[in-house]
C-alpha cells in the first residue's frame, strides 16, 4: 500500500507518519519509484504500536525508540526478559541516590537480589517525593503495596511465559510493561471506589 | 520571604516561580512595595507540591491545577473523597466508550457499583490499546489483576481514614492518587525480576 493508504488504515496523519519515518520510529518502505514506497502489514502493525505507546503509554519519542529497542535485541535467556525490559525502558521515575530505608524494605521482603537494580533509586525518589508532596508512606504501607504489587507481576510473568515464542515473549514483557501501568492506575482508582464505600459505609 | 528567597528554599528557578503565578498554581505573595512581595511556609509547601506533580506524578499544568482546585473544594462526607478526587483528576487513559466486555467483568468482581464511572471508558481505551500493541489480556488476567488493584486500592483507603482531619484525608486522596502511580509502578518493575527469577530459575 502506499503511504496515504497506511494512514487511511491506521488513522494516523500522513505528517505524523512521514515524522515517524524521519525519526527512525517506522522502517522505511519498498521504494517503487523515486517519490514513491509501498508499505505493509509489518508497517500498519509498527504504527499501531508506536501510537500505543505515545497515547496510551505516554512515552515520548526517547521513551518509543527504547522498547523498540529492546523489541529489536531480545535477551540471551527467558530469565533475562524481564531485567532486560526494564534496562531498555526509561524508569517511571529518574532515580534517586537508593537510600538505607527502601534497602531495608527490599531486604525485608526478600528481594534483596535486586538492590543494585536502578530501578531503588527510582523508587526512593518516588517515594521522597510522595513524602514531600504530603502524602504519608509508613513502612507498613510500603511492605503492602509491595505484596499487592508482588501479585501483578505475577500476572505479568505468567502471561510473558504463554507466550508462544521467545520473541512474542519479549513482546510482552517490554509492551506489557508500558501499556499495563495505565490498565493498573485505572484498575486501582476503580478499587478505591469499591474500597472506600466497603470500609466507610454508604 | 522574598520571591529570590522561595526560589533558594525550593531549589525551583525564578522563572518557574513566576509562571506559577501567571498560572494561577501559587497564591500570591503579600505586596510590601509595588514591585516586592513577601512569602512564606504556605508558599514553599505549594511550590513543592507542584513540583512533585509535575516531576514525579507527571502531570501538566492543567492536571495540577485540577489537583489544586480538589483540594480547594473538599467533598461533604468522607465517602465522598475518592470519587471527588477521581472525579477532579485527569484520568489515566482518555475514556473510550465502555465495553460490554469491561462491564461484564466488573461485574463478575462485584464492582457493579462503578459501571457509570467515566473510569470505566478508560479501562476500556487501556485494555484495548495493551491488545492493539500486542499484549495479550485475558479475562481471566484482567481480573487477577483487578484483585491486585483491590488490595493497593485497601493501602490507599486505610491511609486516607488515618489523616488527622477531613482536609488532611482530602489530601492524602488527591495527591496520592497520582504520587503513587509511580510508587506502584516501580514496585511492580522490581516484584517482575523477583517473581520471574522465581518462576523461571536462575
Amino acid at each position: 500500500m502506499r503511504i496515504s493508504e497506511l494512514a487511511a488504515t491506521t488513522g494516523v496523519a500522513l505528517a505524523t507518519l512521514k515524522y515517524y519515518l524521519r525519526e527512525g520510529l517506522l522502517m522505511p518502505g519498498t521504494a517503487t519509484a523515486r517519490t514513491r514506497a509501498e508499505y505493509d502489514e509489518t508497517h500498519v502493525e509498527r504504527v499501531r504500536l508506536v501510537r500505543a505507546l505515545v497515547e496510551s503509554g505516554g512515552l515520548g519519542i526517547a521513551g518509543v525508540r527504547a522498547v523498540l529497542e529492546a523489541l529489536e535485541a531480545p535477551p540471551a535467556s527467558p530469565h533475562d526478559f524481564l531485567g532486560a525490559a526494564h534496562h531498555a525502558l526509561p524508569p517511571p521515575v529518574e532515580p534517586a541516590v537508593p537510600s538505607e530505608e527502601v534497602l531495608g524494605w527490599l531486604e525485608d521482603l526478600g528481594w534483596g537480589s535486586c538492590a543494585d537494580d536502578p530501578l531503588v533509586g527510582s523508587l526512593t525518589r518516588a517515594v521522597a517525593d510522595a513524602r514531600a508532596a504530603g502524602v504519608p508512606l509508613s513502612d507498613a504501607s510500603v511492605k503492602a503495596y509491595a505484596e499487592a504489587a508482588r501479585r501483578l507481576a505475577a500476572v505479568d510473568v505468567e502471561i510473558a511465559v504463554a507466550a508462544p515464542t521467545p520473541e512474542a515473549a519479549v513482546h510482552v514483557v517490554v509492551v506489557g510493561t508500558v501499556m499495563l501501568d495505565p490498565v493498573v492506575a485505572t484498575l486501582r482508582r476503580l478499587a478505591q471506589e469499591v474500597e472506600s464505600a466497603r470500609v466507610l459505609g454508604s
